[in-house]
Formats: C-alpha cells, structure tokens, sequence
C-alpha cells in the first residue's frame, strides 16, 4: 500500500499540535506555513510593549521536522485549495494530498472600515508587533520634543479598540511600560500627560468571563490609570484621530484594533462549502468538510456547532480540534471512524498587570496573585522550546525584579516608521 | 558661573565612554544618536549568523541618562556641525555647546565601487545584520526547492570580501550555522554544495596580527571548509555574482562587503579641518582640531598620529579617545591641561570558531580554546547592561551545549526581502 500523503496548511495553535500527533505514525507528513516558525500569538502583546524580544515567541519549524520521520516543511504563501483534484496550490507549486487538515487560522477584521483598517496598528505578526513597540517609543521622542501641548497630547494619547483578553493585556503593559520606564525615561514628560483609553462596544470587558472577573478587571485597569469607555463604537480614524458613533473624537495617533478576527482569506478559496459567522467555514461534527471526508478545517478557521452554539476562536479550541484531526486520520487509516468532536472547555484567562490576572476553570473563579501565577506558569509551559521558556522566564523575573523593560529598543529608522506601518498593511491586505 | 554644556555627537565606543566620564561632573551633558540605543557592534556577526537576538547587544541610551545628573539624549540626525557658531545642527534642532565631542564613527567604504555598494551586504547596523540573517535562511529555503543545480549552487554560495575580524568571525560563525544547524534542517541540501569563499586583496588573513596567528586562523578557517582567497580583488557585483580584476565571478547571491571602513559622512560636513586617509579628520595631539581647542575627534573618525603613524580604527582606539577627551574637557574646566593622548596598546583579538580563537596581548601570542575563552568573557565584560550578560551568555551556553541556534527565523515576508535591502541600502547611502 504507498503511503498516504497528510498536508496540514497552517502551523499555528492548530495545525502544530495535529503535525504532533500525526508524526512518526507512518502517514508522509507535509507541514506548509508562510512563516519559517510557529508564532506564540498570546505573547506578542509583549513583545508591543518592549517585554520580549520578538525571537523569545517564536520556534523555527524546521526543528521539529527534522526530528520526524517523512516530515517536510515548506515554507510558501498557499494561493487556494483544489478540493476536488485534491492539491494544496502555493506559490511554490502544488501539493497533493490525501488527507488535509485546513488550519490557516484568522486575520483581524475592521468590519470594512478602511480608515481604521489604513491607520491602525493590529497585533496578529511578529513584524506589527515590532512595529507597534518602535512606534509606541517614537511617540514618547516625538513628544519630548513637542512644546505645542495639543499635538503633545495625542502623541501621547493610545486608543484601544476590543476589551478582550488582547485589548485588556495590552493596555494593561502598556500602562506599566509608561509608569515604570517610560516616566523614568523622559524626564520632561508627566505620567499624567499620557493618557491610554480601552474601548468597547460591548457593556463590559472580557464578555467571555464571569460578571465578578469582568468588573475585577475593570476595576484593577481604572486604579492602574487605565480609562475605559464601554457601549463605545469606532465608526473612523485618521493618522491622528480616532472617530466614534456619536460624533465624538479622541485626538490620537495610536489606534490598536483589536476588535474582532475573521477568518483567513484562505477560506474564501474554498469553493462548495457553506460560510458562518466571521467567514468561517462550517463543517461537520467530525471537523470534516460534508462533500470531502478527508479534509478537515480546525481553529479559528472553523465554525463548529457545540452545545447549541459555534465555539470561539481561541487557542485552546484549535489545539483540541487539531489532537481530533488528527487522531481522526489515524482512525481512518486503520479503516476506524472516531466518534464527533467534544470540546472541553479548560477555562480562560487574560492578566492585567503585575501580580494581577482573573482565571476561570471548572467552573471556579479566580483573580489576583494566584491567577497571575497561574497564567504565567501555563504560557511558558505552552511556549515551546527550551530556549524559549529560559528567555521569557529571565524576562520576566528581570522586569518583576528590576520593573524595568530592556528592550526599549527604536529598531528601524525612525522617519522610516510610516513608510514601515504602510508597507505591513499593504502586506497584512495583499 | 554659568554651567558649560557638553554635546557628544554619537554613542558608540568612544562616545558612550566620554558620556560616563563626564555623567556626575557638574557639566550639562547632552548625548546625540540617530538611534536609541548603544549598539555592541562587534557582535553584529551573530545577530546575522543566528546566534543572537538583536536586543542582546543593543542598550538603551535613556537607560543611561535617567540614571545621570545633568544629562539629556536626543535622538536625531546629525546634519552639520557649525564650528565658528558652536552649534550642532540635527534634524530636530541646533545643539549650542561649549565643548563638542565628535564620535559619529564609520561606515563601510565601497571604495567607488556601485555594483558592489548596490548589490552587498554589510554590517553596521542591528537592521543590516536581520536583513543578513533573513537573506542567508532565504537562500537555504530557496536552493531547497530548486532542481537547476547551477541556481542551486549559485543561491548555496557565500562570498565574503575583506579577511579582517568581521570577516573572519562571520566567515567562521556562517560555517557552523550551515554545519551544525542548516544541513539538519535542510535534509536534501548536502553540506558540500554549500561554499563560503572568503576573499582578502591581502596576502593573508588579519594582518594586523603576528604571522604564526595569521596562518593558524587561515589554517583553521580551511579545515572547518572555507575557502580562502588571498590577493584576490572584487572589482563589481551583480545581485547573482562577484567579479574579479583578473576577469574570473563566482556566482553567488550573497555578498558580504567587510573590505574596508571610512570616517562617517558627517566629517565630511567640517570646514576648515583636514582630512587623512579615509576621509578621517585629522586631529591635534591631544583630539582637538587644529583651530578649535573645544571640538575634540575622537574614534574612527579622527585620524591620530601615533608612533609614526595612524591610529586603526577600532573599538579599543575610541574606548581609550574617548576617556582622554572627558579628561581634557574636565581639566580645562579646571583650568589645567592633560598631556597629549596617548595610546595603550591592549591587544587584538578574533574569534574563529567554537573553541577557538586568536589573540595578542603585551607581545604574546595565543590561540585555540584559551584564546577563545578569553574572547567570550572580554566581549561578556564589555557588552553592557546585566540583562544583554545574561542572555548572551544563555545563547552561547545553549550554543555550545546543543550545538543549535533557535533564532533561525524569518522575520521579513520573504517575498519582500529584496525590497527590504533596497531600502536598507537606500538607508546607509542616505
């Protein structure tokens, strides 16, 4: 019998963990990415906020596959899917299969908001991360050189849009990047002269927690001096602007948008399956595709029915759904079927800053110094690669020691950073 | 008596030691950079080898001032220096100053050469060595995917110009990573259809060291595989070749341009100074200019008589300038003056490879594991900052133990790669 050839397109949360499981179990494994690693996406908001180094969250692929029988990597941009002639097309060529596991994941959504999408920062790469904590610091030169104080202002004003775990975490470092470094840093800048407001549209943050998480949290960001504005819409934005529903404007030239994922454009390829919300692709209780049992759409890609309602797209659900996958092909392998797809539901977590975190697991609440624990000890058992945890542990007992952030780092020409944001927008779009 | 302003016009070697002298002296100092940072340049190679994450040798120049008295940074662009109206002009304003220290380095001197300057890579910078790093992993993904054994060989060939210790180091460093790491990572590309040629229009290798350390290097670089090529001369490069003047190329996408480096462009902007050999301006016994006691040149930029000839331009030459300016501006407020500058000679150094290196000190010679052990807590000693220690000397551990680097990451889209040298080139000449 020749040996079945398994394509997994995507190697975030999702695809890694079916690879994980499907290596070393005889199929002939092809791993395709557009990235040469796997990108730790919970921590890149640290990475925004001069905490990491950007190689500390990510691990190259081609150190797993060497370490696997019949395991390649290729590294290309996947143009579309052939599901009916059964290839993967790339811009590298084409790659046949026999099983597929579609897990190209998400990009952000602005809702057709060109003027947001044009002049707003998101966090989903490496690339914007870095882009994002360079402009951050070019906003605190800029301004200790400003003596106009209305310009000075919005320079010093950042905006957030999406009161979920990225919206809360980030201005959550932000504000202690500012405190702790940034007031020591410019002497000539007030901590009180910058101003970070939290929007959302919605009547509460973090809408995925508990009543009492949801208001701990809210309440430790307001002492932190974060300023929060709920049942708030962005409807506009300029380089300098952020425009809101009821006319009102906040004069500032850092919009992070983290209001919303859609799903990767990828998913637009498909042709004869049916979409769900967000662009997702709905498919069976097996993770299958109905017309095409041997191809498998999982994480953020996937609209997946579960207990009456589509399950979110979160880390925690792709990684389940990639163990299912795969775990699904062996079975068919051996002529077996697995039963349906359950999600377990492990909980969520977000940290806000120092010492501080809100946990919900097995239905209990948790919040405070051993929620923040907690969220630390899980991100770096997650993180993958021994180098890795050593440098984000060091990290972070650094900044817990010292409460200072090295990192602070201007990496590209500063009149370039414009010309930077363009050209990864134009990149994030193509 | 008003308090006299010193400004010290760039922060590497040299500056940064003028800076800490002078920090705490009852002087108002301000220290210009075009970037945030102090950059540890002679780790540069291992950023663009994967050995380090750029963040490791880079410290942040704030980090210093906050800790002073009296001490202001401003990050801008030196534009000219006005000598007779005893202002430094930058991009953001004119700097008065009473006492001026000129310490604005080198850059990489093409000798003319377009094709060369258009078509190579250097390194001065932590944004050239990540273009390097992303170029070199590129180059694998590419020769991967390529059957024309001609491309093949041509995208699997390194050619770096100039045997002094960047090349050297880098030549040694690029050997291993494609020994010790790539040829796993890239099963189906062997070792020996990679070729790193190291070209020197010298007769031999680090010239600035003994001859029994020359050939020991030269040996050592052949026995790990790179090829060596002595009095050999690069007239031209295209972006798929290197051209010699006897007529003969080696096709290769990959050029390292480390031939040669000459005073920075802002020399250039003096008048009434004279100039040395490479553009370097040429100073007083004691680092002043001829016409101005007050304007003292300090580190690659100045060209110092000493013992019958000019002083080299490297690190330890600007490092003690560097002191010897601080001093003399201390004694003038003092009303004294120093003795003219004199140099010590410390040594030289250069790595090779893994446990090995060579080194001079006080007229003895060393080499081998000594002599690299020797490398690696000298370059530890004088990397600044405890976190930068740390995580280098984590890397190098990890390295040595695991003979792996994990920072073998793309961090550009590939695609955008040539765009991204274009710019970085667009960058240096600017």
């Amino acid at each position: 019998m020749a040996q079945k050839r398994v394509v997994i397109a995507g190697m975030g949360f999702g695809g890694l963990r079916a690879a994980k499981e499907l290596a070393g179990s005889g199929v002939e494994l092809t791993l395709v990415d557009r990235h040469n690693y796997h990108l730790f996406q919970p921590l890149l908001y640290q990475v925004a906020t001069a905490g990491l180094e950007q190689e500390a969250i990510a691990y190259p692929l081609r150190a797993l596959t060497r370490k696997w029988d019949q395991a390649t990597f290729v590294m290309a941009e996947i143009v579309s899917i052939n599901l009916s002639g059964r290839t993967v097309v790339t811009d590298g060529g084409e790659l046949p299969y026999d099983y597929l596991v579609i897990a190209a994941g998400s990009r952000t959504n602005f809702f057709g908001m060109e003027s947001v999408q044009q002049n707003s920062f998101d966090l989903k790469s490496l690339a914007q991360a870095e882009v994002l904590r360079n402009h951050i610091l070019i906003m605190f030169e800029r301004a200790s050189r400003e003596r106009d104080s209305t310009i000075r202002s919005a320079l010093l004003t950042f905006v957030i849009v999406g009161g979920g775990p990225t919206g809360v975490e980030f201005a959550g470092a932000l504000r202690e990047l500012i405190v702790y470094v940034l007031a020591k840093d410019y002497p000539s800048i007030a901590t009180e002269e910058t101003r970070i407001v939290l929007v959302e549209a919605a009547d509460s943050l973090l809408t995925a927690l508990p009543e009492k998480l949801r208001l701990y949290a809210a309440e430790k960001l307001r002492n932190m001096g974060v300023e929060i504005q709920l049942q708030a819409k962005v409807v506009g934005a300029s380089s300098e602007a952020v425009e809101f529903s009821d006319g009102s404007r906040i004069a500032s030239h850092t919009l992070l948008w983290s209001a919303g994922v859609a799903a990767s454009k990828l998913a637009g390829t498909l042709t004869g399956v049916q979409f769900g919300s967000s662009g997702r692709v709905v498919v069976q209780p097996d993770l299958t595709l109905a017309e095409y049992p041997d191809v498998f759409v999982i994480g953020d890609m996937a609209c997946c029915q579960h207990e009456g309602g589509a399950l979110p797209m979160m880390a925690p659900v792709a990684i389940q759904q990639g163990v299912h996958a795969a775990r699904a092909i062996k079975a068919s392998l051996r002529g077996e079927t697995l039963p349906a797809f359950r999600y377990f539901d492990k909980g969520a977590m977000a940290t806000i800053g120092k010492s501080s975190a809100v946990a919900t697991a097995k239905g209990f609440s948790f919040s405070g110094y051993l929620a923040w624990l907690a969220w630390l000890l899980l991100h770096l058992y997650y993180l993958i690669g021994f180098r890795n945890r050593a440098v984000v542990m060091m990290s972070w007992t650094y900044a817990y020691w010292f409460q200072d952030r090295q990192i602070r780092l201007i990496t590209t020409n500063r009149r370039r950073s414009s010309q930077f944001q363009e050209k990864h927008i134009d990149q994030r779009v193509a």
